[in-house]
């Protein structure tokens, strides 16, 4: 059994490669810009709103999509100072800090239009939601400028939150409607390593689907109506039963996300086996069974989240940014929980396709529903009411590096590929690590190591799934990949040099990809992939009605190309494929005819789609 | 131009071929005395039921199913004698003479339960839709038996509504919320030739859809709320604008195909241009955007009628039974005005597929949804509460002869084969013709004629679009069939002699069949037609999980063989397939790998299926 791992923060990894480098300058350069200017046109940035209490739910979430910004933007200003940028954020973080009231309660929107309400409505009202960003800002903006002006705040709001809720006879046993608080603690707990930090997440997490139901015995106290309520079930909410006896993923995905990886969290801090034993089968059902080939997730529009199992549907995929954005996440700590490529592989599948399809190219647009065929009238926007995409996004992007690298006492892992560097410390020895390549658009990998000295450890290399035939060189002599891989990892243990190099070799083949027969919507269809990139077709590359006719029979030759034409330099894939005739006549059936014309087709990494003129797009194509 | 047809009625046609004689003996000897005991037990043949008000919906429509019933019945009487059922027939139909209020009102169920009330809810309580299937049920009663115990009352009563809806100042101007009646006056027309009842007909066919709307009008009359009904919309009813210019096919299916087989009727009586053309548009929109290939129609299970074109999901399909007969009354009167194959061949499509598929292989139990594909959950039942698939393929059975044949002035146009004479009058010439074959499972047919002396007149023969290569030799010399096809009839003009013989050979091929792309249930996959029939895999002739796994790649060797061990002789289709191995492990996705197994499949006429073992069924079958 390995010793547990830790994430290596952000802030400590230097990410130089191409592909994320010039995504993390666009969200610094202008995402990041043209969201203040955006949330201030929409009225969130004043300091104290005094709205009409119908007003759109987001002014009462106003606050998370603040920290969130505040979060990006710190990331931001910790990899690269900007005094103008830094100034906004300043203000904004002294204005949330003058809102505080004097018992430490904070939020903005309640303490303008409704403060005697507080804590009424936890299911409805976000607060917990809104007070777990305000601490995910606080600590970036801590961490990013040294400055306490919003971490002493938060602190202050957490202790208030501390005295509110729990079981004593004068608080509340509540828990928030929307998740959020309970990773943002955890979070904190890691900064401050304050136990009560720690406790209370762990409150919040343990209280959840008690019953009777803390949502009706509020509802009750307020003379409302248990049942009328947004999200009609408690599923929606993941509240219908303790963490624990939660086994199959239901309700709103972005909020599962949330939760579930607030739980891989509280697994991994105070060892609880029973919460890993649910995370697993919870990671297993919704890969396994609710997972777009994109690694979207949350296929119904209905609830904004889970469906039955297997329902796919492409055109109709709500597959929100948000939720892919939190399996991410998810993923990510449950490699602290264990070194196993069905979490990393999950977590790059989502990162560069489902995530980052979210952000536009240019990076001032977004997509909050990211579905996997479109007819052309599916377009970015610049500002949604649920503006939660874009500002999850700018965080995750400005923060990527914090997904690459584990460590433990024992060695240190790398998830991610795409050239970074980290300095970290494995049991006690300061280790530095540079990667190179050209990844994901190559897959010859580079790894040079910078020790203090020399010393033994492990290296662990993450070998994804669908790099067969992986090779892999130290101080250019063969290593044996699959003698020495662990749950997908190539773990190279020695003594290690400075100056030692470590060349892995990913076969960079286009791959056809089938889904599971039950994948109705996938049925008789192939998605193409290339390492980590899943791929798509648009009309733009694919002009006429080539994209909606397309079939491409097995067997087709595919082969890739770099395309310096497209978005900077990328590598598309190129297919000969058959475009069907459109000869159906007034019939809807026809005796097969293999009628159709062959053509050589191109397809652009799915994370770009939608970003030239308008038009058909399709991830699955039908074979025949 | 040709004249205009008038279809033969099926008691001028006897048929004799083992496909139809097999089923209409069976509806004869099994089905009609097992529904008089079914709807006995229901309680539905009480001749003055003494309900509770709230009761189920079909106890208002009692006297519809009570008449689809004596119609079945009668029909069978027709055909063969049969004392004791002509005991039950006489004593319903006396039950129902006795009845009648004095004023000519015949309803059971609302004199027994409401007589104020009659006629104060024409959108929802479905009398003129039960007045029709009284006036069916008589005109069939007359016919058969030459009684007059329920010809009288129906046209006593048919005088009371006559006098009831209009334009006059004492009438409503009113209609049905559920049609009927309109198809059931211009059959009463066709035998009565008397003017007042096409009349009644073109009058509620003209009225429906008028503004501002009846239903409105007569809700505000009972002081109900105009907007909360069962169908939620006008167009749940068809009456959502005046039907000349309805082009697009909505709402509740059977509703709408009751209707637009009137407005056929009605176009071909009164030579009405515009009704012709709506009745066009309105084919043409289901048959090439709403139609399974089965012929069943009315996919979608929300309205049990028309979705989004295009929209035909395989397992969720509602395809209903009585639907589908609908669309083959439809077709049978669009034949009347123009003679066309797109008619015939979707009659025939239906009859035997998606409406046969209704009634099990023994006559004993029915299906009122009828899915592409299945998981052994759907069953047939015995009794069902909204029973109209039973009643509805029992009459539609027991006079299937009624849908070979039709005729006009220059000669005789035969539809359907599979055994069948008829004895008619061309231009004043008797002619007597029979045809012989094992059709559908043979496609070697012949005809032969019966004249009263030689004559000039024109045999039309439909040449299905699937009988690609299909031959015809008119007393042993070669006929040019596609030098002779009319709108997919062998148009055969000269002088017959008796004894004059026509062979039409239509190849019996194994044809895949594609769907049109955007149908997207069937993408990627193919169905299996052979002849009219429409094939599908099931469990039990496929054992293990070979169905949902079983995958036809293009190019999969087909054949057909004689299974005499199955359904008293049938023609079964073999195929040599793969069985996907169930190896996707905890993954969803993965590398096409062609793994599979070869296996050599058996498939059924669709129409025969879930008579056996249950287990899964399967219409389109997966390429890849």
């Amino acid at each position: 059994m390995l010793r547990r791992f830790a994430a290596i923060n952000f802030a400590a990894v230097a990410v130089r490669g191409r592909f994320w480098r010039d995504r993390i300058d666009t969200v610094r350069a202008h995402t990041i810009p043209r969201q203040y200017d955006v949330l201030a046109a929409a009225g969130l940035l004043d300091p104290l709103p005094n709205e009409e209490r119908h007003q759109a739910d987001i002014h009462r979430r106003r606050d998370a999509e603040i920290g969130k910004w505040l979060e990006a933007a710190s990331y931001s200003l910790a990899s690269e100072p900007d005094p103008k940028l830094a100034e906004k954020v300043n203000n904004l973080a002294g204005a949330l800090a003058d809102a505080q009231m004097a018992d430490g309660y904070l939020n903005t929107w309640q303490i303008a239009n409704a403060p005697e309400e507080r804590w009424t409505n936890l299911r409805d009202n976000d607060e917990l939601y809104a007070a777990g960003h305000l601490i995910e800002a606080g600590i970036a903006h801590f961490q990013a400028t040294g400055e306490r002006t919003l971490i002493d705040p938060v602190l202050k709001y957490v202790d208030h939150i501390a005295a509110t809720f729990g079981h004593g006879e004068e608080q509340k046993s509540g828990y928030g409607g929307r998740q959020g608080i309970e990773l943002a603690l955890a979070r904190l707990y890691r900064v401050t390593r304050d136990d009560k930090h720690l406790d209370l997440a762990a409150y919040f997490i343990d209280e959840r689907g008690r019953h009777p139901h803390y949502f009706d015995i509020e509802a009750v106290a307020r003379g409302d109506e248990t049942e009328h309520f947004v999200g009609r079930t408690y599923e929606h909410f993941q509240s219908h039963r303790r963490v624990r006896l939660q086994h199959k993923a239901v309700g709103n995905a972005a909020r599962a996300m949330t939760m579930y990886a607030a739980m891989a969290d509280m697994a991994a801090e105070r060892g609880d086996a029973a919460l890993k034993r649910a995370c697993e089968s919870l990671w297993a059902d919704v890969t396994a069974r609710h997972m777009y080939v994109t690694g979207g997730i949350g296929a119904s529009r209905v609830n904004e989240g889970f469906g039955a199992p297997y329902d796919l549907p492409n055109a109709e995929a709500h597959a929100e940014t948000s939720a892919a954005i939190g399996l991410a996440q998810w993923g990510k700590r449950m490699l602290t929980l264990d070194l196993d490529r069905r979490y990393s592989d999950v977590m790059e599948l989502v990162l560069y396709n489902a995530a980052l399809a979210g952000l536009s190219f240019d990076g001032a647009k977004y997509f909050r529903e990211n579905p996997l065929a479109a007819d052309g009238s599916h377009e970015r926007w610049e500002w949604h009411p649920c503006p939660e995409a874009a500002t999850d996004i700018a965080r995750t992007v400005a923060s990527i590096g914090g997904f690459f690298y584990s460590a433990n006492e024992e060695g240190l892992a790398v998830h991610l590929y795409g050239g970074g560097s980290t300095i970290t410390n494995v049991g006690g020895r300061a280790i530095g690590l540079t990667e190179t390549s050209d990844y994901p658009w190559d897959g010859d990998i580079t790894l040079t190591l910078d020790l203090e000295f020399a010393s033994e450890f492990t290296l662990w290399l993450r070998v994804p799934a669908w790099a067969e035939g992986a090779s892999a060189r130290i101080n250019g002599s063969g290593v044996d990949v699959s003698g020495n891989l662990q749950r997908g990892y190539l773990a190279l243990k020695r003594v290690w040099h400075t100056g030692d190099t470590v060349v892995l070799s990913l076969p960079m083949r286009v791959v056809r990809l089938k889904a599971h027969p039950a994948v109705a919507a996938a049925t008789g269809r192939t998605a193409l992939q290339r390492g980590p990139l899943v791929y798509c077709f648009e009309t733009v590359d694919n002009p006429g009605d080539c994209v909606e006719n397309l079939i491409l029979p097995p067997g087709s030759r595919l082969g890739s190309v770099r395309r310096d034409d497209l978005f900077g330099g990328i590598v598309a894939i190129t297919a000969d494929g058959v475009v069907a005739h459109n000869d159906w006549g007034r019939g809807l059936y026809s005796p097969r005819t293999g009628n159709g014309k062959p053509a050589t087709v191109t397809a652009i990494p799915y994370y770009l789609w939608g970003n030239r003129e308008a038009g058909k797009m399709l991830v699955w194509v039908p074979e025949t």
